[in-house]
C-alpha cells in the first residue's frame, strides 16, 4: 500500500488544534491542489470564501452551532456552490442563460465537493487537520448575508484547517459489502451488515467513553432523520435562484 | 512540495486504457480508501455499484451519450446517493422517519462526491486513470431501471477506471484569485479574470488540435446552459423520493 493510500485510510477529522499558522504559500498550494480536481464540463462551480475577519469567524462558529473551532483554527473556508460565475461568462459570450436548474444545484454541488476533498487530502499530506462544518447550512442566509453571496452561489459546507492538537482515533466506516455492490443493488443483507457495523461503532463509542456513552450507528442516526432535516433548506435555495426546476 | 500534491496537481481525465484488468485487491482498496472520506454526520449516505455485466456496461456507455470507455475501462463504478440505508437503519432503532428533505438531497450528494474524490486519488496514487461519467444522468430512470437502484437512492455519476492508455495533458483550472476570495464574495475583478482564463484555454486548444479548435471557455459553456441542462432530472428524483420538501 502506497503512502497516499496510507494517508486516506488514516483520515479523521480534527477539532482542535494548535496555534500555529499555516504558512500563505503552503494554503495556496492546497487551494490550487484543490482546482485540480475533476469538474463537470469544467464548468468549475464553485468559489471558495477564506474567512480571515476574527469577529466574522466568532461569528460563524455560532451561527454553525457553537463550533468553537471555527474561530479558533489557522484558516477557515467556506465552500460555496457557485452557478453565478460560469453562466454570466456564458452570457458575455452570448448565451440565453437558463438557470435554476435542479441539475445545475447537483453540479454545482458535486464539484464544490470533489474540489473540498481535494483541499483535505492535500492539507493532510503536510500534516494539516481538517473538519468538515455541514453546520454552516443551519443558518445559511445568515452566513450567505455575512458573505456577501449573491444569487446563484449558496454556501456547501465549511472547512478548518490547522496543525492538530488532539490525535482521535480513525472513526469505522459500514462494511464494504453494504456499500459496494455487484452490478445490482441487492439490500438482502443490509440489516445483517448494519446490525454488525452497530455492535463495531458499540465498541468504538464503549471504549472510547470508559463505558459511559452505550449506543450504536443507528442510535445516533435515529434525531438525525426523526425531525426535519434543515427544513429551510428548500426555501433558502430557490431564495438564492436554486429554484430546483 | 510533497509526492500526493503533485499528484493532485497532475490530475487529467483518462478515457482510452489498457486492457490491463485491475487486480481485486487494489480494488477493494480502492473502496475502502474511498470509505474513508469525511461524512455528514457518519451517514455514509452513498452506494457504489460495480457493473461487471458487459452487456450491462454496454448499454450504459450508450445511456452515458456514447461514451466507448464506460464498456471499454477495466472497472466502471456508479456512485450512487443513498438515504435508503441509513434512514431504514434509523426506522428498525425506533425513529419516525421524515424523507424528501431539500437537506437530505444535498447530504448524500456530497457525501458521494467525497467518496468518489478519494476513489480517484487513490486509484491515480497507484498509477490507475480514471474519469468522471456525470452522463449517466443523460438517462438516470433507464439507468437506474438497469441496476435496480431503489427509492431513495439515485445515480450521481459513473467512474471508469484502468491503467491508462494515453497521457492527455493537464488541462488548465481558473485563476487562484477568480476562486478564493477573502471575507465576502467580490467579483468586482471576474470579467477580467474569466477574460484571462479564456485567453489560457483559447491557447490549450489551439496547442492540442494544431490550430483547428479556435474556442475558449466562455464559448464552450454556451451550449451548456443555453438549453435546460439534464430538465428531466427534477422529475426523476422526486420519483425516486427526493422530493426536494
Amino acid at each position: 500500500m502506497n503512502s497516499t493510500i496510507e494517508l486516506l485510510l488514516s483520515h479523521r477529522s480534527i477539532r482542535k488544534f494548535t496555534d500555529q499558522k499555516i504558512p500563505r504559500e503552503l494554503f495556496e498550494t492546497l487551494i490550487r491542489a484543490g482546482q485540480s480536481a475533476a469538474t463537470s464540463n469544467h464548468v468549475q462551480a464553485y468559489t471558495i470564501i477564506h474567512v480571515v475577519n476574527p469577529e466574522n469567524r466568532r461569528k460563524l462558529a455560532e451561527l454553525a452551532g457553537g463550533q468553537g473551532y471555527v474561530a479558533d483554527c489557522s484558516d477557515f473556508l467556506v465552500f460555496c456552490a457557485d452557478m453565478k460565475r460560469s453562466t454570466e461568462a456564458a452570457e458575455r459570450a452570448g448565451a440565453e442563460v437558463v438557470l435554476g436548474m435542479t441539475e445545475q444545484l447537483l453540479v454545482a454541488s458535486i464539484d464544490t465537493a470533489l474540489v473540498a476533498q481535494n483541499v483535505a487530502i492535500a492539507a493532510e499530506s503536510e500534516g494539516l487537520g481538517l473538519c468538515y462544518i455541514g453546520g454552516i447550512r443551519n443558518n445559511p442566509a445568515e452566513v450567505s448575508a455575512l458573505l456577501r453571496l449573491p444569487d446563484h452561489v449558496y454556501p456547501a459546507f465549511g472547512m478548518c484547517l490547522g496543525y492538530p492538537d488532539q490525535q482521535p482515533e480513525v472513526k469505522p466506516r459500514l462494511p464494504l459489502a453494504s456499500v459496494l455492490k455487484e452490478d445490482y443493488y441487492q439490500d438482502e443483507q443490509d440489516a445483517t451488515l448494519v446490525a454488525e457495523f452497530d455492535d463495531t461503532m458499540r465498541q468504538y463509542y464503549l471504549e472510547r467513553t470508559a463505558g459511559n456513552k452505550d449506543t450504536n450507528w443507528s442510535q445516533q442516526l435515529k434525531p438525525l432523520f426523526t425531525s426535519k432535516l434543515r427544513p429551510h433548506m428548500k426555501d433558502f435555495l430557490k431564495g438564492k435562484g436554486f429554484k430546483m426546476k
